[in-house]
């Protein structure tokens, strides 16, 4: 069912599960990664706060947030130079810190300190003392939220400008995905910690109804319908093939073999949900250097000429297959097997990330299956024993009518989105004052933006770069300009 | 001790205390609060949730919130009317409707609909079922907080909002003191619930080294300067003799004689810490009609002539004896029998609302007493078994550097002060920007412009209320001008 997909597509929002889960040609290269992870990041433990809004006995509980340093290209506190600080997001520091190419990227252009915070319940900043202590029932998961996460990178923050001297130094907020949500809001809540936040492909207007549920699959239909029509066609027929089998007697087996599945197909749905979610991916992902629409419906387009409309989806996806040299269905679920991200991303969207995406009408290349918030919360139930609250994101951080509330309030936030993203349905795609601004690209992917520069980007991903570095100057200059006068 | 005084102090911030712990005669008249209870407002309940941040199997508890609701002169929905909400703060609901007099003395003018949200562990909105049970311990207690305190207003309102089809009317936070920083944080926090707040006599920059420790005593003896330099002499004299008589054998005795104590004095301490709450109570609330201030130095410096410094002393505070025809200094102390509004209050500062007053010089009217944080701590500790937490308001809410913080970020807040309260040394005095402005009287005391307009309010004060509702006028006009738009 598409809840079960959504919640699949949820889990997506990161490379870092897409590298750790799919074996797809669409990574970033891995040199360049290694690159990265050797660039002068040191490690560091904060004592942090679990419970930051109470005062009960346990609220006073302290535990180890691991955070990152660069401070290779730093200016230094004396010549106030600023500070870019990467709101972790749902990954470990290490998976955080190789996505986060602009940093390192413009560092020293900026002459800036580099800080990759490491949000509570990833990695290793886990509190109760592990992994599996944190994660044991919903008393000690109950900690693991957006709020409590902001309120700890605030925290952090004050303390390290105090041990640094750096307390005139200006510190820009950094994120993408859920990590740009949080960069965004921090700047709104806590702008007395933050000059400035850099959110790209941050889908803060997907809650509640703002956004229509059927935005992130109508995206993906776009990006399969503007690469082939033929492939989208395809695709579009295959479902239906796909529930001729099912009705069938010995259907599923006919259906294991056709896909090279790594085990028997126990029922259809679990086929059109890892097929759904590859498709998501690659639209989600569809980079210009690797282009995994185009590889995916090369397969498809490309397969021989008797080829039936399951056969030809086999080809398209079977560059997805990866070593096991079969169709591995299970991947796509989220089982004690799935990756970290995979399983604390779960948890964040059955507690407070409820994005309502859904399928509600025809216009897609997917089989209609509205968003269904009780099938939802009884999966969440049964799942975690949380249960999801629906409107506490619009109420906390706000979003409807965005461009009137903020149109006077706030300041200095970039929204960057690629508009082949199935999540730029419910990113910020409008100027909503001189200073709160949005940066699109027509054909950007989830997090281009804000991922390492490579010798093989597109000029038009160099331009929206370069005019994301020259607000970013303007921000800082400002702020020297002020406290100067 | 300095501490203990200062937290006599802060529980003296709301006329409500000042009205059921003293008698003096500055109180606002009686037939004027009667006519206000009977205005028009209606009693509600809210479900509300006890923990916003976490998701854990008891943040999902629910108590009963109480509101209530004034629509005599609402506009109503259609009209776009606004909406004005008093963030209720440290007093029951009946005491802050009966404080909010700028809301219903303006509701015809606006069209407006009142609200008034009883803040969580004050009157009958406590967890728990019950005040005893959720005053029991740190664990039933360790949910009173402010920023819970603003999620309920979050939550409360949206859905009142919602209930009564007024999705466009614009909400405006109103508060006066703690009530006027919960107004401001609000906006802060939530732009898209209120689009403005009056927050009158909002001390927010009284947290952390912000302000000097001893910006309020610097103001009380200010205050009996001005009234009175014998008066203010005398005062700053009678300290020393009343530590002279504490040395002598009988002194105590003589003491508790000389100022009609109702029971024998156990130290001095306790004789000047009551002291010190009256000197401060008459100048917070020294207003125009009733000058305690000037009451009081009248006893002082109209004693008969040869009077001593402590008779003198003595006759300046016998307005205060009220009934019991004895100096009760047991009423300046905060056990069982002390308001809901001094316990409460006293929990919020041993929690996060620690304002270090005190006094570091001899440059006031006091005896020095720095502030001590270790001091502070262990009395929280001994008395509610709680930690303070000295530096997470400034955390959350900022305040340093406010001025370049807020210049370019946020929009529509009134920070009013009067500059005879000793709270205005921790106030917003210079506007921040063209939106985020200061209005302040030289004559006004702690909270004056929200309180009840009166036939005596002087030309001053009422041209600071036209001020205001000048203000408040633009917020909504421009928010009508928008939406339209």
């Amino acid at each position: 069912m598409w809840d079960q997909i959504v919640l699949g597509l949820l889990l997506i929002p990161k490379l870092g599960l897409v590298r750790e889960s799919t074996h797809g040609k669409f990574l970033i290269s891995q040199s360049n990664l290694n690159e990265i992870s050797s660039s002068g990041y040191k490690f560091y433990n904060y004592s942090q706060t679990i419970d930051h809004f109470n005062y009960r006995p346990e609220s006073y509980d302290i535990f180890q947030q691991r955070y990152a340093i660069n401070d290779k290209y730093w200016g230094g506190a004396k010549n106030n130079s600023p500070i870019f600080v990467y709101t972790g997001d749902e990954a470990s520091l290490e998976s955080v810190i190789r996505s986060a190419g602009f940093l390192v990227d413009n560092a020293p252009h900026f002459q800036a300190l580099l800080v990759v915070i490491e949000h509570r319940y990833y990695g290793e900043s886990n509190p109760f003392g592990s992994r599996k202590q944190a994660y044991q029932n919903t008393s000690t998961l109950g900690y693991f939220s957006s709020t409590q996460a902001l309120a700890d990178y605030a925290q952090l923050i004050t303390e390290l400008k105090k041990n640094l001297s750096a307390n005139n130094c200006p510190v820009i907020a950094m994120g993408g995905s859920y990590g740009g949500m949080l960069a965004s809001w921090f700047r709104l809540k806590y702008p007395h910690i933050v000059i400035g936040a850099f959110a790209s492909s941050a889908p803060i207007l997907y809650f509640d109804d703002i956004t229509p549920e059927n935005g992130y699959l109508s995206i993906v239909t776009k990006d399969f319908q503007e690469t082939s029509k033929s492939c989208y066609r395809t695709i579009r027929e295959s479902w239906f093939e796909i529930d001729k089998f099912g009705l069938e007697i010995n259907g599923l087996s006919v259906l294991s073999q056709i896909f090279h599945t790594c085990r028997p197909l126990n029922n259809t749905p679990e086929l059109k949900d890892a097929l759904a979610s590859i498709y998501s991916a690659a639209a989600q992902y569809d980079d210009p250097t690797t282009q995994p629409v185009n590889l995916l419906c090369s397969g498809i387009d490309g397969a021989f000429d008797e080829a039936t409309i399951l056969e030809r989806v086999f080809t398209g996806i079977t560059p997805w297959n990866g070593k096991k040299q079969c169709f591995d269905i299970d991947v796509y679920n989220i089982d004690d097997s799935a990756s970290e991200t995979a399983i604390g991303w779960y948890w964040q969207t059955c507690s407070e990330m409820v994005m309502p995406i859904g399928c509600d009408s025809n216009d897609t290349m997917f089989q209609a299956q509205p968003f269904n918030i009780y099938n939802y919360t009884m999966d969440c139930q049964k799942k975690w024993g949380v249960t999801p609250r629906p409107h506490w994101m619009t109420t906390e951080f706000g979003g409807h009518n965005i461009k009137s509330v903020l149109r006077n309030f706030g300041s200095n936030i970039i929204f960057s989105n690629g508009l082949r993203d199935p999540y730029s349905s419910g990113g910020v795609l409008c100027n909503i004052s001189d200073t709160i601004v949005a940066i699109y690209t027509t054909q950007g992917s989830h997090c281009l933006d804000i991922l390492p520069a490579t010798p093989a980007d597109p000029e038009w991903l160099i331009a929206q770069r370069n005019e994301e570095v020259k607000i970013i100057e303007r921000w800082i200059a400002e702020y020297k300009a002020n406290i100067i006068a």
